[in-house]
């Protein structure tokens, strides 16, 4: 029990493990025997490019962020724990200083320690030590797993609950069907929404979302060759409105759109879509400089809200929805891997599929054993 | 008191004086003989291009919406206001049905019929008819010169208040010195921004706004040749935050960004300028397709918005603004013609200086005698 | 298809039917054939008190303000709707011109012409005249007689989603088991409130709510004799937060608080109910003065927000609720009348049950065939 | 300097100076030697109750909590700080952990330590232990005596800024004109209010108001014999209705009411005075238990918000804008002491002037030398 194997990135597209310190708890922290780590593409990036923006790989990390564990060791002042609860891990300690931790944003803290973002080690080890307060016991009907997929499902409370606003009622479209886009069209239709719009390049992750939370789907058309973004993004936007009936004020408005692809055409497209008076909040991460036609947000006085990880009660919020079975986590779990499978998680995820030919949606680790 | 001369926009660059018949009231409406006008940059836009976006000029329409009068006619149901009284004129009818007119968002309504945007006639003649609500009576120390100036002045209301949300004792900085960014930064002194950071390529523009309402100043550096705009915008930005003193979070951040200009590379460099949490509200129109840097809005999530006119209250708070002297007009207003000197007015706004070399700000023109 | 029969209040107790003018339509009316009135308390206090508050019955006013019809005249500028046309009737006219109706807050228009509010007459007759932006097409899944629920429901809506801002996950208590707080409890849970706590001192009328809405209920204790109102309440929030668990802080808190019941204790007791930085709406309408414990919202900064009708969006917001099935309306409706048995419409809903002794929830009365 | 000669409350009425320990700084933490101290309202209450509601004085208290000094030693984590800064004092610290510190409402956190709110000592002594967070630089043009008086300040800040949300042009009435209310009527001035309205039963203290911040004041009659309370209120709101010509809607009406008197009678008269959909703000603690005509709140849709403290972002602002000018703080010290005179300093506060007849706003003592 004193060791500590932990799946190291040492430099780019080269992983190994290794033995690292059992974490002692500070008077505020516990620490976590790691159970459930899902992978998301940011490890698969630092993985393969070593860096994410300004944010690079400068020696050996501990990869993984989205996990769920059991609690081994709480710190001497901690209350509202013990050893054995098993908990969703929020991978990210703040300063719990700055104005803006105390201002009810933390997740823009310039002091942030979040897991597997260098320099600051992941959660792919046997024990991580975390501050209390982000340590949340989870509800007897959810599984270790489900704690895991908390941490996108927290992405997505943020967008669409905390930053979209979104209400009962309103209708929402959603711009790629990956995880993160998958688990926003969840959270739209656990609060509400009357229409949940998936769009997609992949006729596969449109059926599976349409499966999921979605009441449409659509699926835009090939680019014709010679034909710029922004050309393509305004044909394909006409093409949508009709196939859709979408409408720039009244009932067939779209009140809210989230883009979760990344992809600048998504976003293109995303700005004739939204409704006057509308909010698109931008969740995806692409390249960083994209063509927009500004004159849609300035005649429709649009909302446009950067959204960046999670924040106060997402987290809290995304235990309450998927306990309440609002919103269903188990269909986007498509593999399973031991820990010393790490590698071969990596790789599937890194291709989109498993050997097999099934496509990743969300491969899940099980900690050391 | 039958004839009704205006100023009309026959064709692209051909204005005539015409009769037109004299407007009757409808029972909630008020006819205004207008006594002033500025000339606005779009009116000057319609008269060289012909159009604004899909605004087309496709028959003779009448020009001028920033205006001020006397009240000649008042509607049979109109209580609050009598002949005499001297207004200011809100120029745009909204349907008060839809929706948008109903929530509070009126400056959205698909059925607004504005002034001198086609095809409504505008307000250069000696008589406008007025839904009675949008005629604000003026208070004894506002000229009717003022009166017009609530217009543009409602610009900023709804940009740096309405939208912006600016509260005192923030910091803003404002792109663009035009009568629009200055009277941005005079709403923003006027609520009790704790700095006022004017940007301009114009020297004098510059140091206008530091006598006007300004508390610091920047000139951006000149391009380099061969130099791509967002690579521009990212060492302007730099310069500009180390010139200045300006940080991402904390005391030196800039709480909001305001785009007067509609230049490009102007809210790429606002994009690196907004703090973080920090609102970015767009303001001036210039080409519709731009490049932007979005990972700047993701990563501080930055709150974008699209401002289009002014809505409810606008009207009401720049009058008790201008009332109490917290902003002030008269600098503003650099040219004064007469009705019959339109042309030479619009001349000048075109060339941004009259004959005799003085750059204009405003230029207003005396209604018909 | 020229008479126009209506059930006429003339004083205290005494009600007729009377033939009335046909209303013609202005531009942008309808006038509407009733088919299904609901009643209200407000209705019958009319009846018994001939006033309410400041409003006085000063001459025969028509009854009824909870209506549905089928369009059967449109004004020459109605385009939206036609004849023939089911439609949900919202019984307040406002002037579209003040502030308050520009801003958002029709509801609070000084100039509000408001269905059997006197002076102005209600809609229990043949034909009732109605601006056009004020009848919501019906959708084919809802009947008519969903179509007069629409009225409590927006009550629902105003106080539960616009004004107590409720978001999913969020907990609600409701004091008041009448029509007004079932529906208050229907829309929290169609909105994903996590618990719906019903209150109310008839048990009859908890398992109703048990039944339809609520996910837990509590029965007050009877006062001692001697017990002063304040201390009686304060032991009943001591009680109620005991059985329930309900904490002032955490999850375990109460996050908004209804008074549907317009009881003086409920109030008093909701002050100790709702949690720290909770928000506590007033929809019930009782004795005007009341004894509070003020510390208790000023130590637990709760916000109190005064609830009066509905707004922009509601009806829309109820209409959707309804049509997506996250409402049921048919469980209230315990007791329907044709049009010339409105009185005895009235006995039932005054006495609280009709004469075979079933309590009465909601009567309906059918309009004139 | 080792020793710290502090002020102690032992008991009821029982005063005394001791020696306690120095304290030392926690890594986050800072040591500052008190230099001002301003005597509040609750300082006296304890002294003469023992208690103030459920906070009731067991063991021996420091007293004291408006503070500022001199940064005496900082701990190790400390960056932003050093020895010999001059700093104002915010004295509750919190836990930053719990949902409320981490959603921006720390003000309402269960395990606050409050200076001089048992069990917890207050700073009139030599040595006071703060977070480091709480320590707020002081710009040069400051005194430390200004700086203890950003703890009153930042009441006003929160109540009228933060909770209150007042913005420029908007109507404001405060009841009350003792140091807090007069405060709060600087904020309102500062933010750029329109109309500052304050109430006083005390002409002395209207007078000082008109010269101070306000821009009207009313003085309410005498109760009449046999007169319940909220007769009077009624009677009162009705003249002061008429006096200041104030109306319930439109540009006469009052946008904003804070009760900074605690008296029952300004807050029943409050409810009449503000106007629809217009804000309310609980800053006076007086009795538990008073009357209100809930009725008012109702049909005008007010939003009632109870004020505790301050919050996030308070201190600065009251920084911001005594360093700007914006609020004079100067005119409010009217008596000073030294600390060996403390005990004098609290009897003539008490008595509400001191033995030369001099009406005390708020006396300051000077920390020992
Ligand atoms: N903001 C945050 O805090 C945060 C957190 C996690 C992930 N992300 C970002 O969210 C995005 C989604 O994450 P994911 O894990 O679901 O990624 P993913 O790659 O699994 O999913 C992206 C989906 O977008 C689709 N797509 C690509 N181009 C498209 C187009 N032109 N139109 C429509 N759909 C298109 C893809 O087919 C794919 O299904 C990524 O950009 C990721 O970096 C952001
Ligand atoms: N949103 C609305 O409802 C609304 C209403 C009125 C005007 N506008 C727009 O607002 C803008 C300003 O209007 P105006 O009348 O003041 O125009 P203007 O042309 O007089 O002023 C624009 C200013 O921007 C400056 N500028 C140009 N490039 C710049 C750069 N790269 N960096 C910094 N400054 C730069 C110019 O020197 C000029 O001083 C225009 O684009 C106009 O179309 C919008
Ligand atoms: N704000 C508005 O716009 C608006 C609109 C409609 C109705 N109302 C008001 O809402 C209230 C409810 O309307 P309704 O039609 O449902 O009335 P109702 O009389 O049918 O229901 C009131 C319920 O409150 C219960 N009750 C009474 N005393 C109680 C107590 N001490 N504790 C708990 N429950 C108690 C009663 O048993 C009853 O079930 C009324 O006061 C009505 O005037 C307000
Ligand atoms: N909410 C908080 O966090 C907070 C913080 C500090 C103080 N307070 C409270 O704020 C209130 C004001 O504090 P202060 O230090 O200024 O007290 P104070 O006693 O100096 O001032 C109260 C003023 O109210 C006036 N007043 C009394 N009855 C009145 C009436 N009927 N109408 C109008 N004015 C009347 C008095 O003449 C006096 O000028 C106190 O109740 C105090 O407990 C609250
Ligand atoms: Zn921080
Ligand atoms: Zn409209
Ligand atoms: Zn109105
Ligand atoms: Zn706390």
């Amino acid at each position: 029990m004193a060791d500590n194997p932990s799946f190291v990135l040492q430099s780019i597209e080269k992983v190994v493990y290794e033995q690292r310190p059992v974490p002692e708890p500070g008077p505020n922290d516990v620490v976590v025997e790691v159970k459930k780590t899902g992978i998301c593409g940011s490890d698969v990036h630092y993985l393969v490019e070593g860096r994410i923006g300004d944010f690079i790989v400068e020696k050996p990390m501990v990869l993984g962020h989205e996990s769920a564990g059991i609690i081994s060791k709480v710190g001497s002042d901690v209350k509202h724990l013990k050893v054995g609860d098993r908990v969703a891990m929020e991978p990210g300690a703040t300063c719990k200083r700055c104005d803006l931790c105390k201002a009810g944003r933390y997740e823009l803290c310039a002091d942030i320690e979040f897991a597997a973002t260098p320099p600051y080690d992941g959660t792919l080890a046997r024990y991580y030590r975390l501050p209390s307060d982000l340590a949340y016991r989870l509800p007897d009907n959810l599984t270790l797993e489900d704690g895991a997929m908390m941490e996108p499902l927290s992405v997505g409370v943020h967008s669409v609950s905390n930053l979209g606003g979104l209400r009962t009622g309103q209708s929402v479209a959603v711009f790629g069907c990956g995880p993160v886009g998958l688990l926003c069209m969840a959270v739209a239709k656990a609060l509400g929404a009357s229409r949940v719009i998936a769009v997609d390049i992949v006729p596969q992750r449109l059926e599976f979302a349409k499966g999921y939370a979605a009441t449409e789907t659509y699926l835009p058309p090939k680019p014709l060759e010679g034909e710029s973004k922004i050309d393509y993004s305004r044909r394909n936007a006409e093409q949508m409105k009709k196939e859709l009936n979408i409408q720039d004020r009244g009932e067939r408005a779209v009140d809210l759109v989230i883009d979760a692809s990344g992809a600048e055409v998504s976003i293109q497209t995303a700005f004739y879509i939204v409704g006057a008076g509308g909010t698109f909040v931008q969740v995806g991460m692409g390249a960083p400089n994209i063509t927009i036609n500004i004159a849609l947000l300035s005649v429709k006085e649009v909302t446009y809200k950067g959204s960046f990880r999670y924040g106060p009660g997402d987290y809290a919020l995304a235990i309450s929805l998927a306990a309440s079975g609002k919103v269903e986590l188990k269909p986007l779990v498509s593999h399973r891997y031991a820990f010393n499978e790490a590698i071969t998680a990596f790789e599937a995820t890194r291709a989109g599929k498993s050997k097999d030919g099934k496509g990743v949606i969300k491969a899940i680790i099980s900690g050391p054993e």
